[in-house]
This record gives C-alpha cells, sequence and structure tokens, in this order.
C-alpha cells in the first residue's frame, strides 16, 4: 500500500502536517491561522480536558467564565504584561455593519467603540479586575479558580496544535493571602500538568523554572515542563507563574489581614492549551501514522472482521457482539469496523493512521480455531490469541502500550541528553538537536547572545538538578548548576 | 433575618438582578453587557453541559470546534442571514497594539487587516465554507456535529444570562442528502431540547414552529421551546433550525447523490444558551432566593451542625460522617458546613438562597434521638426524620423535589395559559400576562400590528396544536389553528 505520510526522515515538519491533515485532527481554517480541530481531533482535546478537569477539582479548583473583551486601557496596566502580548493582539474596534450605496457589507463608522477591546491572549487583567470586587478581607482568599477557554494571539507563522492565532487552553488564576502559598500553588499546578503529561499523554518532561528572558509577561518565576520531541526539539508543554504582587498592584487588589493589615494579594496563573495535541503526536507518531496513548484514544480498540461472504460476516459478527461486550463492560472504548465498501487491508492502514492502540481482526478461521489476531499499534506486532478472556487479555495489552509508549519517549530522550562543556561542542549538538545541558553565567546577555548565535534557548533551570561548580560555555564566567538548552516549537 | 431580595412582587426585574448576584451566580463585568459567570453559577452550567452533551452524543452527534473569527465577506453569502446579524456584530479591524510618542498604547494603524474579522454571533457561514471540503459524496453525510463556543451579538440592553454581548452556548451543525432527513433531525433535537427542558431544567415547554416574522435569519422553518415564567412573560428556551439548502446555496456545497447527479446539500442548525440559566431561575425560584432543581444543583445536600462546644461538633461530626459516605455512595452531592464563624441561621438563610435542594440540621438532641432535621427548599417544610437508611430517604426526597417543581410550574403555566377570542379581551390580557391561545390570520403584516400594538408576540405555532376554525382577532379573516402569544424576553 502505497504511504500517505511524507516519512519523518524525509521531511520531518511535513510528517506533521500531513499527519494531523490525514489523521483527520484537524485541518486550516478559511480565516488566517486559525484551525478547525475536526470531531476526531477534538475527541483526543475533549478526553485531555476531562482528564485535567479533574485533576483540578481535585486539587480544589473550580470553573467559572470571564469575558473574552478585554478593555484596551487595562492591558496597559500591568508594564510588562502588555509589553509581552501588544504585538499579537486582535482589536476589535467597531460593532456593527451596515449596507453601503453600493449595497455591499461595510463595517459602520458611526458605531466605533469609545475605547477599543483586545481579544484575550490570557486573561489575567479582566480576572485581577474582578478579583478587586471579591476580594476583601483574609477570610475572601484563597481564591483558586480555572476557566476553559479559547484565546486569541496573532502569530505570524502559524503551524497546527503548535502555534494558532486562536487557541483553546485552560487558564488558572489564583489569589493568595500570603506569598508562600502563592509560590506553593503554582509548584502544585506544575506537578499536576507534570503527572498528567507523564502518565496520560506518556511525554516525559523536565520541570524547572524559565529564565528571566523566557518568563511569562508579568511573572515572578514561571515554571514550565518541556518534552522533547521526535526531530531534537524541545516543546514547551505547560506553565505555572508565580506573579507576585504584580497584578495586586496593578488593579489595587488588597485584602485586610488576619492582623488587620492592609495588604497586596499574592497571585498565579497556570495553563496549557490545544499544544498538547502537538506533544502527543510528535512524541510518538511514526510514518505509518499517529501512535495514541491508550488512556487518551477515543477508540482503544478496533475489530475489522475478515470475510468474503456474508453468511461468514454474520458468524463473525455473532462473536464479536460478544467481545464488544465484554470490553465495553471494562469501559474499553471499542469500534466494530463493518463496513462492507473497504477491504481488510484498507481499514488496517486507515486505523494504524488513526492511532488506535489495539486491532482485532477475526476471521473464519478464527472462529473455527476460537482465536482472534491482535496487533498492536506501538510496535506493530502481532499474535494470535485464544478468545477466553479476550477483554482481560486487551485490558492489560492497553496498560502496556501506554507504559511502553512512554518509556521508548523516555529512552529517546535520555539518549538524546548530553552534558557539554565547550562552546564548539555546543554548536555542533545544537545542530544535532536534543536536551543540552551546559553550564551558563546567570546573564540575559548571555543567553541572548546564545540563541542569536545558535537558536537555541534556556527551555528550563531544572528544579532538582544537582548543584555543579563549573564555567559558562559561553562567557567562561563560574557557574554552579547546569542548565538545559535545545532549540524550541 | 432582613430580607436579602427585593420580593418578586414589588419589582420583579430587580428580584430577578438581585437574585443573580446575591446567589452568587454571575456578575456584570468591566466590558459593556459582558458578564462574569461565577464558579456556583458555572457549576450549574456544567451540568446543563454534561447532560446535554451526552443527549447529543447518544443522537449520534460528535463535537468538533470552528473558528471564532469570521471574514467578512462570508457573512454577506447569505442575504437573510447578514440581515439578521450585520447590526449586532462585534469587528475585529486591527492585530497589534503599540506605543505611540507619548508613550501610551494605542491601535497600530500599520497593522489593519484587509478584511475585516467578525466575532462570530453563530457560526453557520464559517462551518458550511468548512464542508464544501468535506463534502462529496453522499458517502460523506449525513454530518453530525456539535461546538461548545462563545459566541458574540451585541445588544444594547442587556441582562445578565438572558441577553448579554457575549454568551456561552452549543451550536449543532449538520448536513444530509435529503430534505426528509434534514427535517427529521431538526425534529429530533426540538425533542431532546424539550426532554432537557422539562426532565432537567424543571421548565414545562411549549413545542412548535415560530412565524416568519419570528425565524432565524437564514432558516426555512425556526422550531423551538418556550417556557413561561412567573411574571407571566415567554422565555425562548432553545431553537432548531431546518435550513434547507440555502446555506449550501451561499457556499456552494453540493455532493454526488447514489443516483450519480450533483445535488446541495440539506442543514440544519440548532442551540440552546446560557440563557436556559435564566429559565432556571425565573421558573422556579422565590422570594427567598434559588430553588434548584436537584439534577442540577452543584451541592444537592447540605448539612448544619447545630452545636455550642466543640465537644458537640465532634460528636455531630462523627455522626455526619457517616451520612455524607452514605449519601456520596448514591451519587448525591453533599456539603457539611461546619464553618464556626458563622450561626445555623445565617448558614440556613445562605443556602435558602444559594437554592440548595434538601438541607439536613443535626443538634445534640438529634443525636440522642437517633433523629435529623430535613428541610426541603421548594416548599420550606421541615420534618424530623429517624437516621435509619436517611440516604435512601433523601434520595426519594430530591426525586420528588425534581417532580414537584415541574408540577408546580406546570400548573402555573396551565393557570396562565387563556383562549382569547376579541380584540379588547387580547390586549386586557396580554397586560396581565401568560400564554394567549388566539386565531391569526396568518400574515406578516398582522403580526406586526399586534406587536406594534400590544408588544405581544406569536411565540410559538404548536406543532401537535389542534385545528380549528375561527377568526383571526385582529383582522376578522379566517384561521384555522390557535396560535401562541405572549409578551416575551
Amino acid at each position: 500500500m502505497a504511504k500517505v505520510l511524507t516519512s519523518r526522515e524525509e521531511n520531518y515538519s511535513q510528517w506533521y502536517n500531513d499527519l494531523v491533515i490525514k489523521a483527520d485532527l484537524a485541518e486550516n481554517s478559511a480565516v488566517r491561522g486559525s484551525m478547525v480541530i475536526k470531531p476526531y481531533g477534538y475527541a483526543i482535546w475533549e478526553k485531555m480536558q476531562s482528564v485535567l478537569d479533574k485533576m483540578f477539582k481535585d486539587t480544589g479548583h473550580q470553573n467559572a467564565y470571564f469575558p473574552l473583551f478585554i478593555p484596551k486601557s487595562f492591558f496597559s496596566k500591568e508594564a510588562s504584561h502588555v509589553e509581552g502580548f501588544a504585538k499579537e493582539c486582535a482589536v476589535v474596534t467597531h460593532y456593527r455593519l451596515k449596507n453601503n450605496e453600493d449595497g455591499k457589507i461595510v463595517v459602520d463608522e458611526d458605531a466605533k467603540l469609545e475605547e477599543e477591546l483586545i481579544v484575550r491572549p490570557t486573561s489575567e487583567t479582566i480576572i485581577w479586575d474582578t478579583y478587586r470586587k471579591w476580594i476583601q478581607s483574609y477570610r475572601d482568599l484563597p481564591i483558586l479558580i480555572n476557566q476553559w477557554a479559547n484565546v486569541v494571539r496573532w502569530e505570524m507563522r502559524t503551524r497546527l496544535f503548535l502555534r494558532t492565532a486562536e487557541f483553546l487552553w485552560q487558564e488558572g488564576h489564583t489569589a493568595h493571602a500570603t506569598k508562600d502559598e502563592a509560590v506553593a500553588e503554582a509548584e502544585t499546578m506544575l506537578k499536576v500538568y507534570a503527572e498528567f503529561a507523564e502518565k496520560y499523554i506518556g511525554v516525559p518532561v523536565l520541570q524547572g523554572v524559565k529564565s528571566p528572558n523566557e518568563r511569562f509577561a508579568g511573572a515572578v518565576e514561571t515554571y514550565c515542563i518541556e518534552g522533547l520531541m521526535q526531530d531534537g526539539k524541545a516543546l514547551q508543554c505547560g506553565t505555572s507563574h508565580f506573579l507576585g504582587q504584580n497584578f495586586a498592584k496593578a488593579f489595587d487588589v488588597t485584602f485586610v489581614s488576619k492582623e488587620n493589615k492592609q495588604e497586596l494579594v499574592w497571585a498565579t496563573s497556570w495553563g496549557v492549551s490545544t499544544r498538547l495535541m502537538g506533544a502527543l503526536i510528535m512524541t510518538h507518531s511514526d510514518d505509518n501514522g499517529l501512535v495514541l496513548p491508550p488512556k487518551l484514544a477515543p477508540i482503544q480498540v478496533v475489530i475489522v472482521p475478515i470475510f468474503r461472504k456474508e453468511e461468514e460476516l454474520n458468524a463473525i459478527t455473532e462473536k464479536v457482539d460478544v467481545i464488544v461486550k465484554e470490553l465495553r463492560e471494562k469501559n474499553i472504548s471499542v469500534k466494530f469496523d463493518n463496513r462492507d465498501t473497504h477491504k481488510p487491508g484498507f481499514k488496517f492502514a486507515e486505523w494504524e493512521l488513526k492511532g488506535v492502540p489495539v486491532r482485532l481482526a477475526v476471521g473464519p478461521r478464527d472462529l473455527a480455531n476460537g482465536t482472534v489476531e491482535v496487533a498492536r499499534r506501538d510496535t506493530m506486532e502481532k499474535e494470535t490469541l485464544h478468545m477466553e478472556n479476550i477483554a482481560g487479555k486487551i485490558e492489560n495489552l492497553l496498560e502496556q502500550i501506554q507504559n511502553n509508549i512512554y518509556q521508548k519517549a523516555y529512552d529517546f530522550r535520555e539518549n538524546s541528553s548530553f552534558r557539554v562543556d565547550t562552546w564548539e561542542e555546543f554548536k555542533k549538538q545544537v545542530e544535532k538537536g536534543g536536551f543540552i545541558y551546559a553550564h551558563w553565567d546567570g546573564t540575559s546577555e548571555t543567553e541572548q547572545k546564545i540563541k542569536e548565535e545558535t537558536k537555541a534557548t534556556i527551555r528550563v533551570i531544572p528544579i532538582d538538578g544537582k548543584f555543579e561548580e563549573g564555567k559558562c560555555i559561553y562567557s567562561g564566567e563560574p557557574s554552579k548548576q547546569r542548565v538545559v538548552f535545545a532549540k524550541a516549537y
């Protein structure tokens, strides 16, 4: 069968685009930079949402909803925040269309807004303007709120899921009475993200903080999880920010403490987005298509009947109905692909492309022998199993696949992580890709120069990084800890 | 205890606003016409979403996501559609801010869009532009897609939940090979909405079609469910549109039929929004606050301990822990309000305001007697019950409350429905409120004149309405069926 995808070796970037489109995950829309998330892609995102939402609620958060539009003046209140987002804002200036003299639809200039509205690129400003009204006393704290929403950042170069003008995400925004509590919250959410990335998406992530250059606009500290894709480039998978009192200052949010003092409120924010779809795709998939982690697969098992005559299909269906029932009792999602319009080979390729973790094939010989052919998507291995307790066997297999794809990604990352001590070696390794553990003198200037010369940035300063004396690969100045460099998405 | 709400009799409209704000459901934001949905209000909306989402999936629909922005030119393609929405569109004209000479943040005029983007008021146009690419053959049909999203309609007079510039909703958009199939889909979704309104929100609804004046812009037929609020005004709770081939024509969406002919695709769309929150609030609530249907209550049971000393609280807590466990085993959501900062009376009033269906109070005497005081929110009745099988008793009570509030609303509607045959009587009844069953000559002109003279509109032409000869109350022309008039939100 002809390959439907460009291979990764031939053109990794093309492979990714092909895959997203041909596996029916998403496509570009008529609106520059905005994507359409197709039902199959959206079903994966829904699974992510459902797991994350539960994790947020289990850690004490509640959902709410804040306006899409933000008055321009709010934006300007936190200086570094507006600096970070002003260049990529969609701006609403009018609130009405009309017919002009030629009968064409045009913007009605009489309906110009007094103050322009920004389509939210993130919601700190509108939320902290609201929190001012909610917070008077320490008794009103903490506020632990999350929002599922769409946001817009006018990116010039877009790629499906990885960088789009509009994307879907969640943004947590919390308010606290003390610095320690806010820092603990930011760290807790980092752990939640890391757990989700590793246990559900199967992406091993480095945890740590960003260097000042890479910090969120308005944050005191940005925590992040960082994954390594198959082409050796890093992908930031989620961030959690300790915002200090910056937004409380900008929006005048104070509270009366237990000691009866007026104090500024401490803040965090944290988010993950549809970008996680990109992490999922790029970490596990291969030249045959998507490889889905069983825990997030909309269809975990597909069953393909092998038959020539209708009687055969009928006999197979009878057996398959039993298997389907047993699988569903174990909460395993299963699809019986009994289309008579396509041959088994076509179906095999289609479900491989779509990354279904386990495929069962049942033919007349299997019926006679009481067997079923079981193929796993991750390794492409096939084996013939007895029907007896088939649901239990598949349940185990799904767990094995989940573990295996994580382990494979983990091994890949470990084999693509390098300790580098000289500038020459550093430049060579950046070209080859991977996580580069190197000493850095701690200055923004050096970080900037390294970026200009190699396109590598500091992805993360590891939280659990061991302290170790060394010299900055670029400046030769002393350093106490290696940081992780890579080229990134 | 002082009443926190204006009474309905004193000022119904003020009562509603007070209630939405004081029960912590939503509030106005700094952005004109946009609301903040607070955690308690959002939790009710999440329950609505979760039930509806399952109903949509059970009827074969999948979720997807389409862009927030719609190019202006798309909008103009379906003439009556743009006519209906042009006057209330938020328009994005620029994609960047900058600092001006004074250091102020201003819109960057160099970043003007070539074509303006409309913030979606509804998504037919962008979706049908996409469907053109998805549909070639009858094999690609039907497409049964739903989207959960935010939409913006620039309303001049806004009211929390009922009419806001931005609101949350779901919009189904389906594509079919035949007219019959599309009509059946529109009718199926009307039934789904009616079932949800009645069984979950507890709002009895009339089902029918809209008169041409009240039809969705671009629809051939608009089906709707219509509820009656306590002030005698109607509230449209959901609509389902048979769109004919209007959008297929506008966006050139054709398919090759089984007979190998090129044909235009048939369409439906259907939606319900956060307006349902308004229906829920106004149908059941009273002067003490919200009355929540148990099936949508974020907290179904609240337990208030009655104690003076800490030992008493400890003894009560021990017993309450058992009750909580038993209730949770029955999937009943329960909150133990053990705050020591507030008195029981305060707590009672607070949970009444927030509409929690069942309140338990447990004091030292209850412990001695093996009893608990059970208060139901809908009737405000209290009784003392033995602890034995308390979870089972409460489970029954929740079901009774769900049925009772529906029945109460149903009786109210029936008592507020009138058959009217003269114009004088009609005008008087419109002032008093309620659903008015009257004959109408079927012309838009008459409908328009009735609206101008009385503010009443045709809410619905009942689907199961009996045919009956009569004369139009306004023109005296012959009519074959009564239609339902009312003043409406």
